[in-house]
């Protein structure tokens, strides 16, 4: 059962399932699932809701409480505050970290927990380094993911784009997505791995909008400083301040505190 | 424990670490570890291993046993087996499946079966659309993922880089990864997502041996029909055949039955 809840995260499992899978009385299965819910609780798992009546069953929601996400950011802060990081322009080199399972998992969790009463439809994400982002986040949300692209590929067939801004160089630029791997009028939750002045952002944003969507929120692992950033409303989970001239990094949590749990009574 | 051991694939976890986090005997640690094995086994979920002595411990490896695996490669045609995913070129469009939580699971199980037995220190893709292979490939594993490239980002910092030539058109192309994502003389898996005559996966394998590496193995969720597939080893999950002139698509299970268990006794 345990297995069974944790692979279809925010999806409703009925008691039948359960019951003719395990060839017992409903009465223990729901026994069974009041234990669970206590010892998902206890140790901060997520929250498994149980819906009575004929139409009922077990809702699973991982979420990750405030404690564990301060030891998690303190860790991915560790990781990233490295000198040996900075790159020209203000970047950060991040693509070790967001190819690590370990690390991929926990930022997915630490994000999705930010939108847990949400509905989300799909997660977007701009090619090619938030892709691992948007995976994570979408696997703990149980939902698909689509990926926006700068160039156009002959493989995605007919595409629907929008010219954008970006947001420091003030340049004009074009990115697109293929028709068909966002239904019209989705809820959109907008993830990338790294935020400037967030100008890749607001395009995503103008995009959803063409597909007729709702932008739910914007999610980044970390954002830079910018004195003129594009957008307001957004998730970080550490910020990052880079001086090009003597090669400086200095990483600090970002405003990821907004929705997360003090402790495992409150969720 | 289930969950510890499912968040934690092919790593030892010690009697101790259990014993102590719930303040049980090992004696009825293990116990509970040889129930756990046998749930694991008749559900077909993975390989629960039990290591004796002071520096033993339990290692939990998934896999996908022959059924699963067929009844997935099925579902798995259903949804590929459809005219209007025919691209100009031989392509298919896949992008929609390659964003679904539910399949990308399922695909990255069943290619980390092919590898049950091998030591593997990373996986290997080519942007963009191999990347969530790459990740589910690499979260069953629980190794890292790196990722090549065709243009150069400067946020990637230093690059080790090959020439390749394309397999069908026979163009010379350079590939490149960040020196910092790998190191050296790593066993790497390579993945992608669509394979035509090979070159992509070949310039990959190439730069493996750059980074004095060794290739385990090559793997790709479909393979298209060619005449002069410029590699041989390699593990597909479904064979697509496209007809360009009347757009019509055949799709059939690819050659992945090399490694699958027929039944749990087996594994």
């Amino acid at each position: 059962m345990t297995y069974y809840l944790l692979e279809r995260p925010r999806t409703l499992v009925s008691l039948t399932h359960f019951s003719d899978e395990y060839e017992s009385a409903k009465s223990s299965i729901s026994e069974d699932l009041s234990i669970l819910k206590r010892t998902f609780q206890e140790r901060g798992i997520g929250l498994l809701e149980t819906i009575p009546g004929a139409a009922g069953g077990a809702i699973f929601t991982p979420y990750m409480l405030k404690n564990e996400a301060e030891d998690f950011v303190a860790s991915l802060i560790n990781a990233i505050d490295d000198d040996t990081r900075v790159l020209p322009g203000g970047y950060v080199y991040l693509s070790d970290l967001l190819g690590q399972p370990w690390f991929l998992k926990r930022i997915g969790r630490l994000i999705a927990t930010q939108y847990l009463k949400e509905p989300i439809d799909a997660v977007m994400t701009a090619a090619t380094k938030g892709v691992p982002v948007a995976q994570s986040v979408a696997e703990e949300l149980n939902v698909p993911f689509v990926i926006v692209r700068n160039d156009t590929k002959v493989t995605e067939g007919p595409t629907m784009s929008v010219n954008y801004v970006t947001g420091q160089s003030q340049r004009l630029e074009k990115m697109e997505l293929s028709r068909r791997s966002l239904p019209m009028g989705s809820r959109v939750l907008i993830v990338d791995d790294f935020m400037k002045a967030g100008g890749t952002i607001r395009g995503m944003a103008s995009l959803v909008k063409e597909f007729e969507g709702q932008v739910v929120g914007a999610a980044v692992v970390a954002e830079g400083r910018v004195e003129n950033r594009v957008i307001e409303d957004y998730t970080s989970l550490v910020h990052v301040e880079t001086n090009n001239e003597n090669g400086v990094i200095s990483v600090t949590p970002g405003n990821y505190q907004k929705q997360i749990f003090s402790n495992k009574d409150e969720a």
